[in-house]
């Protein structure tokens, strides 16, 4: 079955983004993995928000599937994004079993909220970043019950970001 | 000058304690460190919630001198602890001129938020384990400006805890 991954920048208090939605943070001095990463997945899932931002900068993510969970999008100009508004933890559980690569869940909070509470993330790559924001978008919100993960490996980079991998 | 260090365990999440003030997610089954860590110390500082806590275990470290900032806490039965209700950025910036070995920033959040916020906190020392509490008592708060450290070293344990140091 493929993995559910959860890869992405997080400060030391916990935050993907700023107050604003701000990334300016995370470095971008290093590949820090990302190109080995890439090779290891076929497949986005994603926000609208994360979606929106993406936009920006084109098309998100040519040489992938990306499917956007949105309440406001109805459709898109690239034919390799998926709007889909079905329950999350259902359409990506079914994601799951079908052939492919591992699946980069990409965020943001509210889409991997649910994905974490029940148990569908397979693996957490947490680049920590080491920075305080003292605000903006958590990573993780309140849960029902405590998830234990065990940790796989653990990567210092020169620049003071350490990647934290673990696995369920 | 001595360095103030906030040194302590959290969460995946961010929390140094449950809900309902648990520590029983913490690791002990090996020394993490700490044997060193606690000759480098000759005081804490902690607030009310954090001494009560220990006062159930008896004394608050009887080999230092104990700071506790309380509003409800008048006196101690115990010599070494001293009750203080001075602004506390002010008063442990203050502490940190003085003679001594550096200073164990013990908690809690209330007590370590002002003193981030104003910068007095020389070194963290983040036993991060490998698990998320989904709830809890929140290690950073919300701050005015960003603040970044630098990382100087970061420890694997073979049961998945992670201790990251950081300088300011």
């Amino acid at each position: 079955m493929r993995s559910l991954v959860l890869n992405l920048a997080v400060s030391l208090d916990g935050y993907i983004a700023g107050p604003n939605g701000e990334y300016d943070w995370c470095f971008t001095d290093a590949d820090y993995g990302m190109t080995d990463f890439l090779k290891s997945v076929d497949t986005t899932i994603m926000g609208g928000k994360s979606y929106r931002i993406l936009l920006e900068y084109g098309a998100p993510y040519p040489e992938f599937t990306n499917y956007v969970f949105s309440r406001t999008e109805k459709t898109s100009p690239h034919q390799n994004v998926v709007l889909v508004s079905d329950d999350i933890p259902t359409f990506v559980k079914s994601l799951k079993h079908k052939k492919g690569k591992n699946i980069w869940l990409f965020g943001g909070s509210e889409i991997i909220h649910p994905l974490i509470q029940e148990d569908v993330v397979d693996e957490l790559m947490l680049a920590v970043h080491p920075i305080v924001l003292g605000g903006g978008v958590p990573l993780f919100k309140n849960l029902d019950e405590r998830k234990v993960f065990r940790l796989t490996d653990s990567i210092t980079y020169p620049s003071g970001l350490v990647q934290l991998i673990y696995k369920k």
